[in-house]
């Protein structure tokens, strides 16, 4: 038994006896031109959303795939802009770190491949861990937090994966784990803005600008 | 065996040989005056939200509870009510009755008090066939749909229950029952609206307006 | 933003811009008339029988279309509504409306068209609070209730999505709850009867009388 | 590496360095003497169940424990007894093994012991291929069936796993398999019936009689 | 009602009214013939393997179908026999019977038809309490087990339903039914290795040797 | 509404109004020091198992957590890095690669932290298509894949899910795809393989090293 051989060799990547693996596109194939499957004419952008598509260039270098989509139509983008902006960046009992945590912990159990990649690489930047949004995207239960990471995750995910089983009892344990009623409101409108951001790009296929996979690694 | 008696001796409830049950709540105690679990202070109303408010007394009589419990904070409500009258009233392929249906068809997957009772009552008078409501709520598959109904219905709910499974070939099937790619947009939008609202609403436990039970019927 | 304009205009049910829907069938269209899907002979009644259906009328005003059902067989017909009654009707130390809230609530998680509408309105006239009927259609965590009912229900709805996780932790709750062993099996048999009357009728497509509907509101 | 040694060594049963495991009841301890955890008072026997009784004793050698449960309530005894003879023994387009297989495949989507034993049992009997029995146990889609088998089972199992899923298309397999409307509704009605049992058998911990275990190996 | 007819009435299998079943094969025709779907070709076996398989035949009176199955190729079948015999039979903090139930148990998770009935023979066999058997395969939670067994069994069905759940509270409640950190492994080393087992068998559609069906009943 | 303002800044991570979140563990704390929650004492290597950690290091620059958890007992050892290096690396009509696909869209399935780690960071490799891995972690079905490898993973997932659905026409399906029998042997060991580990990482709490976090990005 030639046990020794080969776990580590991975430079050959396909041995002798290997039939080679037909011909396969990368993975991310068109995903910064075709964004979604469906295809809409993009709006003429009002000019609020102009400045707003500006200011992304100027901060982030590109404007996010999510944005374009909205774009043919610009009260649903208005809206959806406003919203994200309130529940993800303004004032609020929970770090923007916090989250995001729960915006990828969201779209795990959803498997949202837009989601993930661009709040996962949120929680790669804004925590300064990386692994801690590679975690996120796995099994949050894997992570090492501290008490109240882990009872705000558990709250958003049970209230994704089984919201009908939600009660005053979990209600009980964020308030055991030190957040206020206000925070809990929170949670739970983030974890259900996510409920509904991962159903409608996976419903369209939207794809991620792929700028975000090396992003902050 | 007297097989004759009893199904139909519904009058006299508790027979003598029935203990009484012990005194019970109504159903929907406090539902219009504990709006949530929470208990956030009400903010002051934009004007824009102050003629809103009053517009929804004049035109339905009441303010929905959703809208008082949003009312903690101007940006949240606004963001709210825009997205809302968007995907809701704004023009689209769907009509308004069909954008109530999924929602209710939605809310039955997560079995959300509140939408399944605001939403419900919604597809009872924009159908004029109240039983459609309660279909919507129990199993829309027992109810008399035509084909596009039941595909746009059939969509919404997988994009609910297991969203990670929506691929191409979904849409090809609402294509093929009359759809547009904008239609399928408005489609899931509705849906991950309703995935979100359904899930703000359990977390909250949020009360629906008790003149809803009624109304339509 | 316009957020004043439409979140209350339900009148004009499809906007100009709106396509209108095609057109649809009622969803209770034929229930009355086609029963089920298997089109089975009706058999002459048994003299019991056409006593007890005489009954129904006198009582009910019309004769429940599950018993129209059964009618194709006597020997079927006769022992369902043996069982039925016994359990439904005689005496036990459950009320009759405690044992139609259990109907509805497995109902609820077999999504039973026929078990809903008909059970659903049993609740309504027997508790005098119709939105409990919706409740136990609808998510049965979200109405008020006293513990006993709460602690009933939910040993109803376990033993309905997972029997074979119910031991005796779960009967040791209904003890707490204050209900004797004869009242454990009163609550496992009406649960087990509409697990079975469920299944029974969706497999057959049952429709309720349209009567049902707008019983009791 | 002497891979030649250790899988057939079955008899001495620990090895050295194995310890013994500590003591442990018999699996069906009890199984003939407590027949459920309720502990309810059998009551006096009609003269019909007493006959009954007295044939069962003398057909099979035993009354089957679930009898013996119902008897502490005659007129539940009575409709029980009717319905199950009815269903499993009255003239049908389904031979007794048919239903028997039934029985037990829906008795393992549940996971149900007293009708898994029990009826396990009856199929072993009825088919003289004791394996079928283990399969229809184990898994019936491992089962040698023919394609009238399969469709009556995939149906039955369909049913009891996720009733609200279905629709006329099951309907129409069956019927394609050579069922009739009529054979459609016993194929549904004996899938209802152990839906039914095995939830009352699995609240209860009814213990099937010991002898069953042995019988037609 | 004539109740008193029918439930032990199983000799005269199908009833005059009753149409024969259609001819049927044998529920386990061609399981000692046909062993996989894959109709792979057995390789020459190595020295110790046929040394190996003598022993087999020589112990057991046959060579269990898995190890024919393996035998396509020498590396594969040497690896997993060294697997085998050393999680099964080598010396362990569990016994062997404790080792062969979480084989089966985990089994009956994934209704793996070769692993319940080759593992369940051999839980029959090392407890010399037959009925021990059945309840792996059928339920568990139904067998009088004791405290250490229970929460074993515990521990490997959870791994085995829902593996990412697991967490540190899991392993301290096994440490609390007197496991060792070694114990641990060894459960959880044996529960992964039949999850292993169980796809190749059932993707393979692997079937066990008639004979294990009759053994030590 | 100022909707210009927020969704790309990111700098500044928690604004004034925002609390700073309590100081939280990094995400991977301990994970190459205390490589499992069971703390069992390393053996002494075999000669054999010391060569093939030494080459470990000189290929891969470290040896892998996994060996050092088996390491604390020989044979245990060698029996997982046999079976491990005959499935991963041994010749076979799958590449390594689509190997190692598998090896994550399953483990993905089960959310197995130490296998999504350590066969993301294989896929990303041996692909060169770094976003490859991600996909594979998240949802394959999302990934750009050629028609072979779709088929595979699908397998393989219905394989790891629902085991006992996998049926000859699954195989078929396989078939069609271009797999020759010998391939959907290699498909389903893979599968099962991961399935084991997957289940024996998360039992014991087995931590990736983190040098794979950065690997092949």
């Amino acid at each position: 038994m030639a046990t020794t051989k080969t776990l580590v060799k991975t430079r050959s990547r396909n041995g002798n006896a290997t039939k080679p693996a037909p011909a396969r596109p990368r993975a991310t194939e068109g995903d910064d031109t075709e964004i979604t499957a469906l295809d809409l004419a993009v709006a003429k952008l009002t000019p609020a959303m102009e400045a707003y598509f500006k200011k992304c260039e100027e901060k982030l270098g590109f404007v996010p795939n999510v944005l374009k989509t909205y774009a043919f139509d610009m009260p649903k983008l208005e809206a959806f802009v406003a919203m994200y902006n309130d529940l993800m960046l303004a004032p609020s009992g929970l770090s923007k770190l916090e989250r995001e945590m729960i915006a990828v912990a969201v779209s795990s159990v959803n498997r949202c491949y837009y989601c993930l990649v661009a709040h996962g690489a949120a929680v790669r930047q804004l925590s300064g861990d990386p692994p801690l949004g590679e975690l996120m995207v796995m099994n949050f239960r894997a992570a090492r937090l501290n008490k109240r990471e882990r009872a705000m995750l558990d709250f958003a995910v049970k209230l994704t994966a089984e919201p009908w089983t939600v009660e005053e009892e979990d209600r009980e344990k964020l308030r055991r784990a030190g957040f206020s009623n206000r925070d809990i409101w929170d949670i739970a409108a983030v974890a259900g803005f996510f409920n509904m951001s991962n159903r409608v790009a996976t419903a369209t296929d939207m794809r991620p600008n792929s700028v975000y996979h090396a992003m902050a690694r």
